[in-house]
């Protein structure tokens, strides 16, 4: 029974997904690195990073990744300190914007996450539970989000599920 | 271990979640109270209303709350008998479309789950495993729904989140 | 504690509950019968359907049953074999559009799954945690769709609910 050292955290919207990825996080190294992958489009957005900005501890950095996860992952790894990627939701929605090839893009965090030196706790959204959506992109973005959390969930040491705050432990010790 | 007193239940669209709050409500106190949050307005919902009403105990009492939650749980609090909420759902959808404070009611709901001397059974929705909606107003409701089911699941003794039917304790006793 | 002979498998879009259910299906005969409800309607289909038939072992059969299901599980049972049904969510759909009386088609299937004297593992999907959809045949086919996994949980030995393509037992033996 070893402690997690790559934890991923899946939720729906506003499920709490966030502040337990912290807890996660916060319990692993006193110091972390927070890694942000929205973009401030709009003052939704805005208001958003702002929120979750203002939760964070004074030792935590922040850095930006709307499209390069995995080398700000391979940049920022301290054996000392956690890194917390919020979100990789966010992240694909930039690289499907993007054109980016979203397969090469989940070997290559993949791969970062395999040789990151340190914790790293990755909060990602569940999108899959509802009715198919009307447009081609939406259906190709489910489907490319669905991929991706089971390549991750298959990596990680342990993957937790969100809901209503309260989490459940999907697989990996507790 | 203790019983739990209050109990949220969640769930999606046709998950049982009803049927499995009214088990637990009437294996608390033989006598109940059914607190009906919807508001009749179209046929589809009629014959949902109608659905429910059959299948409780003739014992049970039915009062209407579309809006005024905090103060019919007040109102109908007696400590023989526990109180069904059904559902927060459609009382956030009304609150949201009288443009009522929603951070406001939310604390006057918690408030009154809190002085409530018996027993209460909450039904909600988890909307939040889907894509993004296209529309603002769909957004504001998934946040105001996620938002509250956190907040009533950190107050509630326990949760379930019920999925075919089947209940899933995500906190609290069994 | 005796072993499931019929598994119910739920999980969202792109959740690996295929996946899962086959690996179920295949730990329980050598040999078995892939029963695909999916109707190659255009180039999205088709390459998911042969994606599906690439994974699958050579000793297994395929029979196609888009719309007679519960004749196809009569007709294809033998005890020596299991029979994995992929999936339900696309049966439903063709059933819904080809205006098929629901309820009807749902006993029919139930007694189906009964008689069989063969293990049976049936694949659907949970579409309920979502917005309600704007359009009405939306609406209709999420309340069907929940309906069916409810009937289905309960006469199962066994339900699994698969995120990120791990599996949470709702109910039954593991």
């Amino acid at each position: 029974m070893t402690k997690p050292r790559t934890i991923l955290v899946l939720g729906g919207a506003r499920s709490g997904k966030s502040r337990h990825a912290q807890a996660l996080a916060e319990a692993m190294t006193p110091e972390g690195c927070f890694i942000a992958t929205a973009q401030a489009w709009d003052d939704e957005m805005r208001d958003r990073i702002a929120r979750h900005q203002a939760d964070r501890d004074e030792r935590w950095t922040t850095v930006e990744a709307p499209l390069a996860l995995a080398d700000a992952i391979a940049e920022h790894s301290r054996s000392d300190r956690v890194l917390l990627v919020d979100c990789l939701t966010l992240w694909l929605t930039n690289m499907l914007l993007g054109e980016a090839d979203l397969a090469a893009a989940g070997d290559a965090l993949v791969a970062a996450l395999e040789d990151a030196p340190c914790p790293v706790v990755l909060v990602s959204n569940e999108v899959g539970f509802g009715i198919v959506p009307d447009n081609a992109l939406a259906r190709r973005f489910r489907d490319a989000q669905g991929t991706l959390n089971q390549r991750l969930a298959r990596v990680c040491d342990a993957t937790d599920l969100v809901v209503a705050g309260l989490p459940l432990r999907l697989s990996g010790e507790k």
